[in-house]
């Protein structure tokens, strides 16, 4: 039997929503935290721990959208780490730049609390599952007092390196062939119907085919329904191709590709699709080609 | 049973041998043709037919490298189409704009002859397996009349259309992605080398995550395993995705990530890495990021 531990997961977005349930499922005690309060009050009545959060917290697990927050919740005005115990344990799963999970190591480490640079793959449906791929590097340590989480999480834990960084430099690699396989999609799939193929008719070929992609088949499967209710939204793009291009630059690294993609996202971005699926890449090509994608079925 | 035809491979690269090979072990007699002599020689002594072709071919598979040399062996000086007899079948494996493939079916349609519009994918094992994927469209007397060569060579065929040109169009759009994907793959690896991951490690990581694609998973090891002995040159892709550029452009379709792949394969022709495994378009990033890509153990 695993240890309970008392955990908090901050953000409950569809990532962390699903690794909360899939940490209630393993038996820990979990307190959600979110600024929507309907999500905090979902997770409640599912076995989410009603009040505030306690003083002896094992285990803080940080799901929010970006840097910015991230750090807002461990280090700002109300910020979390100054209030844990020594040897509690910081899971980041948030898609940053190495040298700030490198910053936020070395701050935690100054409170005596460690930290697992633990970014995951894998989508909303994989993280209510419990089975979720976590690049993940950080001291033995850090490991040890994260493994009951891990253990509830994730069905794959990549052990990267005795620091943070190398689990968000994987994590940007990742997203680097991510982003550029969906806008890959939009663009061969409106390409296509350009020359009479059907979405329907693209997805079947292709997908049996050297052309496929992970993304191809999570994504095309969307437009072909015409259904961009957000499993993962456009906004993610902008955010996680910047961060790559941005290390990237910081090395002297060109990307001409992730640059073409990141451009497409923008634009779609431009055209007020923002918070749809990802998959709405593909409107900004069909918009430009004059083709018409399906529509949802009501 | 299948009908047992008499039929011509023309072109014995790695794709055409192995379809004759294919061809061959389901019962076809078969005549290679090649201007390299020493395949066609290897060609007889597994099999295939001595001496001259004879007037009577029930089908010839056309699997020469692009549409200039597809026109010659159809219908140039010593042009194949005018000896054969009515009814026989021409299947063309070369990826080619839909629009030539019409122009080919019409002439071969002239001469009494069927055309099928059949380009492949699945690479050299498969096609030597007879598992390869068959994308084609063609009346329905050509697809009677090529069946016995589609089994001996396909484990799947589509049927996409009545004419010649869906299949053409479908190969292009699966193109698109298989070249953007190679060249991705490149990308992504080359800048996590800049981050300390090693070539292995990302092999090993990215085939597990969301960043994952076919591309990926089959020509990264090449890349491990320093080996860029050609599969598939890298001079396929300047003529395949110019052909995809070509056909968009005829339709004012922009594609910005497959114009920022070709630059890529571009660039490896100019290193003088034409004849390499198309993989070593990852030597074009790595040179320019000065990272040191794994050599061949000898």
């Amino acid at each position: 039997m695993t240890r309970v531990l008392k955990t908090a997961v901050v953000g409950l977005g569809s990532m962390g929503y699903g690794m909360a349930l899939s940490c209630l499922r393993a038996g820990h005690q979990v307190w959600g935290v979110d600024i929507n309060p309907e999500a905090v009050d979902r997770l409640k009545a599912e076995g989410g721990e009603p009040g505030n959060l306690p003083r002896d917290l094992d285990a803080v697990v940080v799901v929010v959208l970006n840097a910015a927050q991230a750090e807002a919740v461990l280090f700002g005005d109300e910020g979390i780490v100054p209030t844990l115990s020594s040897g509690a344990i910081v899971l980041s799963c948030v898609t940053v730049a190495p040298e700030f999970a490198c910053r936020m190591e070395a701050r935690c480490t100054d409170h005596g609390v460690h930290y697992l640079d633990a970014p995951i793959s894998g989508g909303a449906v994989k993280a209510s599952q419990g089975k979720l791929t976590i690049m993940a590097s950080g001291t033995a340590t850090a490991f040890d007092a994260a493994a009951p989480v891990l253990d509830a999480c994730a069905e794959t834990v990549f052990t990267l390196g005795a620091t943070a960084g190398p689990g968000s430099a994987m994590k940007a690699v990742n997203q680097l062939l991510a982003g550029v396989h969906i806008a890959t999609m939009a663009e061969a799939l409106t390409f296509g119907m350009t020359q009479g193929i059907a979405p329907d008719q693209f997805l079947n070929v292709i997908s049996k085919c050297a052309g496929s992609s992970w993304m191809l088949e999570n994504r095309a499967p969307h437009v072909v329904a015409g259904d961009y209710s957000p499993k993962s939204q456009i906004n993610i793009w902008p955010k996680d191709l910047g961060i790559v291009l941005e290390v990237a630059s910081s090395v002297g690294f060109d990307a001409p590709i992730a640059r073409a993609a990141l451009s497409q996202y923008t634009a779609a971005v431009e055209m007020g699709l923002g918070a749809e699926d990802d998959a709405a890449v593909t409107k900004v090509y069909a918009e430009n080609a004059g083709v018409t994608l399906p529509n949802k079925q009501d």
